[in-house]
């Protein structure tokens, strides 16, 4: 009955990564092919964590969104907006909180986590208690009933459809079943463990990135740079693939026979190491070449990001208050 | 620095009964005459306890703007507005809830008070926890610093004032102290307990009212029905006003002579209960006759009423956007 529909945000925390890269964007990059989807800034989310030091939203907001437009994401097939710029978020947020119960908000199992791991600030704010909700209500004012998600974050997922069954059920027109908001399902990404620089997972906080539009030679550097097998304290011991970070960036980006001859050649030390890095190296530069490119323009002429946002921001107003309509009729607030 | 302004909501609970003119009413009349004035129907409210039956909120809001205007309220001194057509409200609130602590809002007296009270009701939710939040950001959304409030709502102000000075602290422009937001001060409203047609006090639930604008048989036949000090069997058994709930409507509307005149009567079995009732009766009617004057252009044409919210709703959307301008801008979230 409604059109399948794509939603998914991102919060700005500055220059994204290949990690993001590989992670998320280019999960985009196919679903905006297949389906109507909406991406969007999630400044406000940013806030539930970061509401102490907020300056810098806007510039990582900016920054962000050229780097989407860099890795491919289409503003022709894709709506791009900015959550604060919708401010009906705000009021169907404040309508849903009528009607959610405290205690659904309390199990959410990320609640708990991150209040833990983010323990030296202090997380006892009403908003946070809230992200959850927020978060409904960023998918359902669009009716999205696809949400691109990695595992942890399906329990968001399963709340919001509890919210919606729970509005419907509150709201919906008796006896028509007439569903007023639609329940989004997870589109289960799988999660993918871009390895960073030292072999852990690649993240801002490891301080082990490689950014999306890095310059060639800081890539360069850092990659030939980079730890190998410990054992290889001379060219002549050979190695061991499964202790080299390296061997986890190949995997990534290079194909089975160079593979092999990694493995042979690390084995047999019959490679060097920068020998060895340097066909990742390639291949880092030539996925990252395109981007450069696509970013330039956007960076020329900073107008042209501002245009299709403020374009983004539109569309999503539209649906946005198209949903808004309905929730207040069904709510008994319309005053016509 | 800031222009002083009052600003008081009322929930839309259905028609207004004297027991609103005296305790409210009457006060904002005098308010209108001193300051600028924003006077709100708060039926985002009516939601934080009526969530699960909304419907009829519209229709209570516009019949309590009548008898607003049938009180005497004058939209050429007050604005008059409908807090959910300016939802820049919420976006406030949810700003405000990113940086509330949840223990703040936990410890507000009346947040346990109202659960225990309305126990049959579920209000284990989001949004009534959030209630004293909102409320916030209705009074600092209008820079209002002074909020006309019952004892038992002073905490309520108490706690807006530490939201705005938090608000402050952290996004205040550092050194030159800045406010960003107005700290409001209660304006103590004496609680005049109007007595209703029972002694106890006049409310909706303990159906011993007499409406704003009830018509004049109605309210004879219910004042002539009005229970007396249950002594006075017979015309002439003596009786004692302080048992009396005739004789609390005598002193809020007869005067000296009448109540001595009241006095000497019923102890004395001077005079009969309806006889001391004729008194009370005639100063109601004239009480009402005016009101019931004022609302009938209203009645007559429903259009005079929307036009004067909807002037209110502009007027009250433009200071909460200036606000929200400088709010936004003291986060760091404009994206200009
Ligand atoms: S040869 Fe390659 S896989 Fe082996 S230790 Fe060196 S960089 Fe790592
Ligand atoms: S005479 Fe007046 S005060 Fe005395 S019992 Fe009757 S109504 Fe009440």
């Amino acid at each position: 009955m409604y059109a399948q529909r794509v939603l998914s945000g991102m919060r700005p925390t500055g220059s994204l990564h290949l990690g993001h890269y590989h992670g998320v964007l280019k999960n985009w990059l196919r679903l905006q092919n297949e389906y109507p989807c909406l991406f969007f800034v999630a400044d406000w989310h940013a806030l539930t964590t970061q509401y102490d030091d907020p300056q810098g939203i806007v510039s990582s907001s900016w920054d962000m969104v050229i780097d989407w437009l860099a890795a491919g994401v289409d503003p022709a097939r894709a709506t791009l907006f900015i959550q604060s710029q919708v401010p009906e978020h705000a009021e169907l947020h404040l309508l849903l909180s009528m009607m959610a119960p405290l205690g659904w908000l309390e199990r959410v199992p990320t609640y708990k986590d991150q209040q833990e791991k983010l323990e030296n600030k202090d997380l006892s704010t009403y908003g946070f208690l809230g992200y959850p909700l927020l978060q409904s209500a960023d998918i359902l004012i669009y009716r999205a009933d696809k949400v691109p998600v990695g595992e942890d974050q399906v329990p968001h997922i399963e709340f919001s459809r509890e919210i919606a069954r729970r509005f419907n059920h509150l709201y919906g027109r008796k006896g028509t079943g007439k569903m007023i908001l639609v329940e989004p399902g997870a589109l289960l990404t799988e999660a993918s463990r871009m390895p960073g620089l030292d072999g852990q997972k690649m993240s801002k906080s490891y301080g082990n990135t490689i950014t999306l539009r890095e310059d060639e030679a800081s890539v360069t550097h850092k990659l030939r740079r980079m730890p190998t097998d410990p054992a290889r304290v001379r060219r002549s011991d050979p190695g061991d693939p499964g202790r080299c970070p390296v061997w986890q960036l190949h995997q990534v980006y290079t194909d089975e026979s160079c593979q092999a001859w990694v493995q042979q050649g690390c084995r047999s030390a019959g490679i060097g190491c920068l020998e060895c890095k340097q066909p990742v190296i390639d291949a880092i530069l030539s996925e990252q070449a395109p981007m450069r490119e696509r970013a330039q323009p956007y960076l020329d002429d900073a107008s042209l990001v501002r245009e299709i946002i403020n374009e983004g921001n539109k569309k999503a107003r539209h649906l946005a208050r198209e949903t808004m309509r309905d929730v207040r009729a069904a709510m008994g607030l319309d005053y016509g």
